[in-house]
C-alpha cells in the first residue's frame, strides 16, 4: 500500500486524500455493486481513447438504467483535475459511477444522485508498476478455471460493472497454482476471456480471438489490436476456440488497458512461447524479447500509436 | 428517506450515525461487490434464527475465500449493540462483511482486514413498514422477466453476496409494468426464484417449490416454511416448475426474512388468488384474508413460531 495514501482521489466533485475518500455504507455501489466503471491509462496527461471509454461507460449506464445526468466533458474534466492534483502525466485511471444512496429497497429509483469517483495511480509508460499496483510486465501464466463466465442473458458482458465476483472466484482458483490469470469459459465450454483481460492467439500467421458473443467484455485494447491488425494486413478471425486451441497456438497474448499487450508464457502449465520464458522473471525488455514475432510486432505498433497520439 | 438519518449503524466496531457511516472507496465491497451479507429480522430484541443466518454467512465467506477472523458471538454482539443503540426491539437487520481495503489488484489477499457493517431499520411485527423501507404487506404481483438467474457454475447461488445486479436488472424490467417482484428462470427455462425471494406454489393441497438446484438461494424463511409444512403433515415437492405451472397454481406465495410469507395476487397478469385481491391495496389483515387457505395456515403457523421463540 506504500504511496496509495499520498494519492488524491476525486469523490463527488471534490479532490480528497485517498484515505479520506469514502462513500456511505448505504451507497448502492457498496450494497449491491450497482455501479459502472472504466479502467483507463493516461499517457502524457491524457486518457488513451477517452471517447471509446466514454461510449462504453454510457452503454453500461444504459444497461443499468442509470441516468447520472453528467456529460462526457464533465467526467473528463474530473479525470483531468485528479491527474493535475496528483501531478501525474502517466497513470492508471479508474472512473466509477454508482447509483448512490436511495431508499432501502432493491428496485432502483429513476431519480439518481450518483456517486462519482476517480482513482489514479502512477503507472510510468513502459516501466515497472508501483508497489501498490503490481502490474506484471512479465509474461502471463494462464490457467483454465472451473467458474463459468456469467452468461450474457444473466448480466450482459458489455456492461462493465462493480459486480466482479465472477472474476474474483476465477482468480481464487489460482491461489494453489503458479498461474496469474484465469481463463474463463462460457457454458458451452468455449474460451471466453481472462478475469480482467481479453485473449488472442496466433495461428498460421493470423490472429484469433473469441467473438463478442463469447460472452466477453468488448475491450478497448482488444479493439485497438483489431484495428492495428487491420492496418497491418494481418488476418483476424473472431470466433470460437477451445482451451486446447489456446494451448496449441503459436503465440498467445492478453490485452487490457493497463497491461496493453501482455504475452502469455504458459497455458495450463504448457509452454506456449517460442523461447524459454519463465513467468515472473522477465523485465519489460525481456518480455518483449521472448514474446512471439506477431505479439512483438503488435506491441511495437501499439507503442507507436500511443507515441503518436500522446507524446 | 425520512428517519434513516436518525438511525445508528455499526461500522468496524463503532456505533455511528447512518449519515456518517462510510467505507473507503478502495473497499472491495464498493469496488467489486466483494462482500457477504445476511438480511434478518429481530423480534423482541432478538434475531430470528440467528444460528441459521450465521451458518449461511460462514458458507458465503468460505465460497469467497474470505477469512474475516470474527466469531459468530462477536457478530451477534455487534447486532445486539446496534439494536440497543437505536432502542429497537422489532427491526430489519442487515449484516455485511466485505474484504475491506487491499492492494489495488483483483486477486484477493488472504490477509483480510474486513469491513463489518450492521444496518438496522425499524420494522414492527405484523405492522406496516416505515417510509424508508417500503416493504409491501400487500399481495405481490409477480412477473416473468428476461434476465436469466446467474448459474451456480458462474457464482454459487448459496453465496449471499453484494453482487446483486442480476436481481436489479430483473427488477428494472418491472418499471413498465404493475408487477413488484420478478420471477427469474434458470438457463433451461424452469423457475428459479424472485429477485429477493423464494417461491412456493400450492397444488392439490400440497406445496411445491424449486429445489436448491434451481439455482436458488437457500432461504432461511424457505427452510422455516418447509419445517412448518413437515410438522403439519403438508406434502412438499422440491423440484422443477415452469412459469405456466406457477400461473396455473391454486395458490402462490413468496418468502424472505423481511416479508416472511407474502401471498401472490397475480403472475404475469393472471389472477392466482381465490378472492378478488388487487395488489397494493391490502393491509396485513387484508392480505391474510385474501390469501389462499394453505398460505393463510402457514402464515399463522409462522407467526405462532415467532411468538413462541421471541415474545
Amino acid at each position: 500500500m506504500t504511496g496509495t495514501d499520498d494519492l488524491l482521489y476525486h469523490v463527488d466533485g471534490d479532490v480528497v486524500p485517498a484515505a479520506e475518500a469514502t462513500v456511505n455504507v448505504r451507497d448502492r455501489g457498496f450494497m449491491y455493486g450497482d455501479a459502472a466503471f472504466e479502467t483507463m491509462r493516461a499517457y502524457g496527461g491524457e486518457v488513451f481513447r477517452w471517447d471509446a471509454h466514454a461510449d462504453r461507460l454510457r452503454g453500461t449506464c444504459e444497461t443499468l438504467g442509470l441516468d447520472h445526468g453528467l456529460t462526457d466533458a464533465d467526467l473528463e474534466s474530473r479525470i483531468d483535475e485528479t491527474l493535475a492534483a496528483n501531478d501525474l502525466a502517466d497513470a492508471s485511471v479508474k472512473l466509477s459511477i454508482s447509483r448512490g444512496v436511495q431508499p432501502g429497497k432493491l428496485d432502483p429509483d429513476p431519480a439518481v444522485d450518483p456517486t462519482v469517483v476517480v482513482y489514479v495511480s502512477p503507472l510510468p509508460r513502459g516501466g515497472t508498476a508501483p508497489e501498490a499496483e503490481p502490474v506484471p510486465d512479465a509474461p502471463a501464466a494462464l490457467q483454465t478455471v472451473r467458474p463459468q463466465r456469467v452468461p450474457d442473458r444473466a448480466i450482459p458482458a458489455d456492461a462493465k460493472t462493480h459486480n466482479y465476483l465472477n472474476g474474483i472466484l476465477a482468480r481464487l482458483e489460482l491461489r494453489s497454482s503458479d498461474a496469474d490469470e484465469a481463463m474463463l469459459r462460457a457454458a458451452e465450454g468455449y474460451v471466453a476471456e481472462g478475469a480482467t483481460s481479453n485473449l488472442f492467439l496466433v495461428d498460421d500467421g493470423g490472429l484469433r480471438t473469441p467473438s463478442l458473443e463469447g460472452p466477453v467484455l468488448p475491450g478497448i485494447t482488444r479493439d485497438t489490436v483489431l484495428d492495428l491488425a487491420a492496418e497491418e494486413g494481418i488476418p483476424v478471425e473472431e470466433g470460437r476456440m477451445t482451451p486446447a486451441d489456446v494451448r496449441d497456438a503459436d503465440e498467445v497474448f492478453l490485452t487490457n488497458s493497463t497491461w496493453e499487450i501482455r504475452p502469455v508464457a504458459t497455458v495450463d502449465g504448457v509452454d506456449v512461447t517460442p523461447g524459454d520464458v519463465t513467468p515472473g522473471d522477465a523485465t519489460h525488455e525481456g518480455a518483449d524479447r521472448d514474446a512471439g514475432p506477431l505479439t512483438t510486432l503488435l506491441s511495437r505498433l501499439y507503442a507507436r500509436r500511443v507515441e503518436r497520439l500522446h507524446y
